[in-house]
């Protein structure tokens, strides 16, 4: 359990090329970033970054049918991903691929339609203060992590959040500006498990700070996928008599 | 609160009219047989039907403006749903309009981009007995119910069923062929409230059964909207400095 | 359904007898405050006050039988609360009694019971500013309620709050000084439901609020007791041979 | 993450030395039976037994202290169980220690206060047919299971089952009698994990049974604590001005 886990990390790697300010935070992507804390952590075997302009974005069938845990941020681009790629995102956390979308990745398309609903919500760019605290202190994705996690300068995601309930709540945020956010979400689906983690935006060197980074992995762990059969369905004739005993 | 709620009942409409056995059963529809047991009952204040071959599935922005609570049925034409009314249903729900979805409308269109997963199930046709065991008695869906309701004869549904986790799981089925499956399952989603029932196929009088009846009329009022805004979302800069105190 | 509710109201009713500050706020006991909302709005059929130095605390066989739902407000003499009164209380939960807990009373015995954890928090006396998010909202318990309610001057009270995961939230708090708090908790306990609400502070004026008692005025609502036999429970032999059809 | 878990099996160990069928059944009593599935596992590096008539019950606050998670078989001797021990175990719940519920165990002291409930059910010894179907089939406690488990002959457990919601539901059986109850039911308390998982009666081998055995161990992996430090609470004074940025 939790062992050989083979992780993509998507990113749709375009803020970084576009905008000076954000090439200079994160010169070889924000993936990189993630990638480079990801790699060689125990239970992880494979490590493969994927990119929205690459062909089929990265995520052909092969790259899909080898991941286990799928990571995700988007923000500018949503819609110049594929219905076809959205498509087999969901078909395989549908199979047991666990989903970790970050961020902006809200209003990605395969989580919007993993959630169904709107999952907008309120913003502000003021770099303000967040502290994201523990709802659920005996959750795994809350391993290695104190009573909270201060992040000194952020974009603000403030409630309603237009996602379902999540079905672990772990981790609730606090801005310096008013507001409230259920930041760290757990929801299986299918066979598959999605965490949603609202850190990172692309100005701030979020992605370089140890506990964002440790709550990423243990996001992948909690994500992978048990090894079992996908259930049956479908006509299930003829009625047999089980009797009572 | 529980007043004045005006209720749709959507209705395929299409096996009792090609199928001289259905049409035995519901010789008026199924949506009629359901109508006419909310009609009048405390709380409803208006009643109407509405069926696949109408205009616009008789689903029109007037009527659905007009709709607190929409009960859907459908079945063998689930894909000949447009698009637009598809679109309209779940805007209206995250807008806060109930949604009661009855048997085989597990796999309309409306509930499955609600869901976000396939909605599959194990069936078999074979007319064999249901108990649907009341698992949270004291949620208003239960009211009135004993410890369980009998369906003498009826298809199975059995589990994997592939939906998110309910927020609130009210009744398990049991089936003498030997499986179980979560038969009445409430789902929050944007403003709006969702009850999934699971009786009611059409070559069987099982919405005439009393029991079956006011558990729709229960979920009805359960998921009736509640008078309140729409929560704000988007921008909502500049940052206000709230002080400590 | 939320008709004929008969609401008991009870106050520990000390610190306004022995601290001045709290007699200015509360002249006749924060109790009279709340149920000088409640007396009258629509459902509310009944409408009696009880406090700890009554006998029985106010709390006879008698006037629980005659009770729908409870609130409870205590702080300083938790432990005075007798064991007998306690397990009644309890026991009309079980039974459908409704329980509005409120403010301090996250310690109180009935409701440690209820939770079977250790309901403890973090706490700061500073007058600081408080925000309650709505997190659910198309929930009856957010009726009536805008984004969020502000009250000006209050205890903080902040996570990690020691209690079972809600079964419905419904809104989340922010505290000027830089927590946040689950303030609106739904739970299904037995055949009874359990609401608890945050705010109330003994020497801040909160219960004079409008929308703060309308808070209250919901979840009293919320968690009146359904019209349903309690659940058969014990020996059920023999077996009978239910067949396959 | 899932390592160097210490196990202790607790036993009452009563209904084999005193009824010659399960004596039969289990000569060296249930914990043995399950200990020694559990011993050598992946991921478990110390096993112990403990049963009810050693002093302390076999729960020093030696063992308790180096025990990660504690499995509990009770039934005819629930009340003997001393309310020191029941604190004990309760207090490590809260700490973080991981607690697997077995069959009867519904009724024992640490279990019905963890719970809140009364814990009550529906039961009949007739050697009818079980069925176990996932209802939750990418979590972690499924692993290594089909779409069902199947006991061929067991005792009754009926809803309603007097329990809150379990915040993972992953098992409900299906009765040849015509009940259904859940019985495989995940509950986060305090920073410990509780998993309830119903089979296992004293006079019928199922302790033998590969894929029951398979799920106590998958539901010892899931109630491992995580390395974190317990939650502070209490007085946070004073308030700090943090500032909008």
């Amino acid at each position: 359990m939790c062992e050989n886990i083979k992780v993509t990390v998507w990113n749709e790697y375009r803020h970084e090329k576009s905008d000076e300010r954000v090439g200079k935070v994160y010169p070889k992507g924000m993936h990189r970033a993630i990638a480079d804390y990801l790699d060689g952590q125990p239970g992880i075997v494979k490590l493969r970054t994927a990119t929205l302009d690459e062909p089929a974005h990265g995520l052909t069938d092969e790259v899909l049918a080898d991941t286990d845990v799928l990571t995700w941020w988007g923000h500018m681009a949503h819609h110049e991903v594929s219905d076809q790629v959205v498509e087999k995102v969901h078909a395989r956390v549908m199979e047991g691929m666990g989903l970790v979308v970050l961020h902006s990745g809200h209003m990605s398309r395969p989580f919007v339609k993993l959630m169904g609903t709107g999952c907008g919500l309120r913003w502000r760019e003021a770099a303000e203060k967040e502290r994201l605290w523990v709802v659920s202190p005996g959750h795994p994705i809350a391993e290695g992590i104190g009573d909270y996690i201060e992040i000194p300068h952020t974009e603000m995601y403030g409630e309603h959040f237009d996602i379902p309930a999540p079905d672990e709540l772990v981790l609730v945020s606090w801005f310096a500006g008013g507001e409230v956010f259920r930041s760290g979400c757990c929801f299986y689906r299918g066979m598959g498990k999605i965490f949603y983690f609202r850190p990172g935006h692309e100005t701030f060197p979020i992605y370089y700070q140890e506990e964002v980074l440790r709550v990423i992995y243990n996001g992948v762990q909690w994500a992978a996928p048990v090894a079992r059969p996908r259930p049956v369905s479908g006509n299930t004739e003829p009625l047999e008599d089980l009797g009572a005993k």
